[in-house]
């Protein structure tokens, strides 16, 4: 497929900031509606997209089909928001003469769109992060016309999803422009450096999107950018959780960690366990039987392949298990600060380090090499109460969601759901990029004073 | 005054880096009493800290106690937010076994304190947008410690001010480092380089706000910087308010563009009326009757003189008055659209210019002229329903608050408030900087996943 021309780029960029009046005017009714002709049409060509999907991306049907669902689900979840009104949190502050230090006028707040949005797509999800993914689905709701930059590891179920959906979109009589689709890493760049386009949102590597991100803020009209780029979502074990369900815990991390052939952002990279713990030749096990599968694409199968020859070799790291479809790393607390740097550098794919620790000091200095992540979990028992008091404002600090006997793998699409945290998890970003909240990053407030209706 | 060195300015961040642990982790309740308790001492403060603030900014007396009045009343307001929980937000989605595609966990969602925010100062509010202003206030309500880089137009009070706040601060309890003040414009650039800085917020110009946005995003860690930049405000009225309250209108104009002599970032720039409008003799002598008046400092009282005779000096804009205190420019809608970068960079001072148009189309091409800004007002009349209808989507993607039959100058600080508005009005922000929600700008979500209370 050949990349987007310059032209028709602008042919699109022009579509998109002609919509994104009509759109933003609509009520929040008429544009839910539209939303959900797009969440039907999407459940209707499950049957032809998947199959692309499977081809272009090696991830099994059941998967892909759940992604489908889950896309779906997702828009008509905003939807939904959108219609009840809690898209526009409105807050209204009668008139007040007597107020100190200055009488006080009515005002009436609400949100409104911020303009067309670009969305980069991500290489795991072909779906639900995807031309119909929760970027989208929240920009739509928000009022904003999107256009998707695909992403090269799944070109062809990416034309055929925005086809379908702006049929919908068309049919069910939302604006032309509403959605558009581009290709090519160039044009990109370009898109994003466009007067028309006013925000961008971007799924992918921490170099990837710290460079686009320096793209939208040094152009001459600065733009909001919200990337989701990487997590190591560290796993934190006590000796108690481990007399009372070592087993349990051993067959939960590998499967976390090799769900997806290992491609999801929130994939466990270090299970922190106690020396002694007595769970290796389990774990060896269990990751000795994960059959080989596919990756996503040559380039990331490469890349999975020279980063796990790197930190194989990086010193303290040892190989516990190197089956066919996944391998597992061992080293301890003391080696892990040691080389804190190569260690935690993400390796994306079905690798995983036990990271043993002798005492509760070394638990804590584990915990204290991190920096931001999208997870982090802690598995306990009630005895442990004292340590977790201890160690949940730690994992607060340093992740978007605190998970408690738990495995970060599995983004449940809910209002109360953060996908995000500090830097190098997110960046540009003090919101969510799932859940409903996420229409936030598209929208900005406006008061009106003493307007009347 | 001396700037603070580099050895100063890393023991103050160490301070602040050491006060984000407990400051963030105590109780709404007690975070709220260390805010109290600084409002009590800066209004306990105000007869000695207004004669400094008169002195250096030339501000008079009444003003600069209200604008004390109004900075302990947002702290007291953000005091409120806190401790009846606005300012966390919670949202809780409680387990659902059976939930599509996947079974849901149970996830509370609440808002945490990104860290210690670095607060640049504005030159036209020695109080409310300084040290002790809303970006303070609402950084500290969230949990975070500030450090404020003090304006040079008003360094002492600036000094006096961060020592009453900091004693009282110390005396109820909060940690040492909750709020620091370093002077020095160097200084403050590297203090928004340093790592242990997790946000920023700016109030002052353009080229000022868009330099340390960069700066700001351009680090090694990016980090979100909000920048309430400039804005021309301009004011619409139909020929229906020109007719049943011409005067009132032209009497309006002329107070709220002289307030604070023409110091605020809600100066009405520009007035349209239309032709015919029958009110320059008395705009005209309204203006000339306002009183000469110091302005801020030096530095801003001759960027107002060279700005002044440039605007006076472009093509088709005519001087209508120019008197002692105040001066009023006319133009009209096509020599406006004919040189609109030059009549619409901001002059900050007590300059204003009438804009006349001759039809309705004129008038929304005059509208379509303006970029982002903080306020937009239209003065219409009942018969103008079908006018107004038009004009306010147009105002509402053009500014942060739309105002009714009002005026821009004063700014009610509650929770309907939007004090933003689109580029270039703020920069880095889809979020206001004035009112509750301010405080969103310096939190992030977490949810915690199954975890027990």
């Amino acid at each position: 497929m050949s990349d987007t021309s310059p032209e028709q780029l602008d042919q699109i960029l022009a579509a998109a900031a002609a919509a994104a009046g009509p759109l933003g005017a609509a009520l929040p009714a008429e544009r839910a509606g539209w939303i959900r002709a797009a969440a039907d049409a999407l459940d209707a060509a499950a049957d032809e997209l998947v199959p692309i999907a499977m081809r272009e991306t090696g991830l099994p049907e059941a998967r892909l089909r759940g992604e489908v669902a889950r896309s779906s689900g997702q828009l008509r979840m905003f939807a939904d928001a959108l219609v009840d009104g809690a898209l526009l949190d409105v807050v209204i502050d009668t008139a007040d003469a007597d107020a100190k230090p200055v009488p006080r006028p009515d005002l009436r707040r609400t949100l409104v769109p911020l303009g067309p949005v670009l969305v980069f797509a991500a290489s795991n999800f072909p779906f639900a992060f995807s031309v119909c993914g929760g970027d989208t689905a929240s920009a739509l709701a928000a009022g904003c016309p999107v256009v998707v930059k695909a992403h090269p590891g799944h070109p062809e179920v990416s034309v055929r999803t925005a086809e379908v959906m702006t049929e919908a979109l068309g049919k069910a009589g939302a604006p032309d422009g509403t959605l558009g689709l581009v290709t090519g890493f160039e044009i990109g760049v370009q898109a994003l450096q466009d007067a028309r386009v006013k925000a961008g949102g971007f799924t992918g590597s921490v170099p990837a999107g710290l460079a686009l991100h320096k793209v939208a803020a040094n152009r001459p009209e600065p733009i909001p950018f919200y990337g989701e780029l990487g997590s190591l979502n560290p796993v934190f074990v006590t000796p108690a959780a481990v007399a009372a369900r070592g087993a349990g815990i051993a067959t939960g991390y590998v499967g976390s960690f090799t769900l997806g052939v290992g491609q999801f952002c929130t994939k466990p990279g270090l299970l922190f366990l106690p020396t002694g713990h007595g769970l290796q030749e389990q774990l060896v096990d269990a990751v000795t039987g994960v059959a080989e599968a596919r990756m996503l694409n040559d380039r990331i199968a490469q890349g999975f392949s020279t980063g796990l020859e790197r930190l194989a070799q990086v010193g303290g790291v040892r190989v516990w298990a190197s089956g066919d479809g996944a391998t597992l790393l061992q080293t301890t607390v003391p080696e892990l600060l040691a080389r804190r740097d190569e260690i935690l550098e993400e390796c994306f794919g079905p690798v995983s380090i036990v990271v043993e620790y002798a005492n509760e000091d070394e638990l804590l200095s584990g915990v204290e090499a991190f920096g931001g992540n999208l997870t982090a979990t802690l598995h306990g028992e009630p005895e442990d109460a004292e340590l977790a008091a201890r160690l949940l404002p730690m994992l607060t600090d340093r992740a978007g969601r605190v998970i408690w006997n738990g495995w970060p793998t599995g983004v449940a699409v809910t209002w109360a759901m953060e996908h995000g945290g500090p830097f190098p998890a997110t960046v540009g970003s003090v919101h969510t990029s799932v859940g409903v909240t996420a229409a936030r990053r598209f929208q900005r407030g406006v008061s009106y004073q003493d307007t009347p209706d």
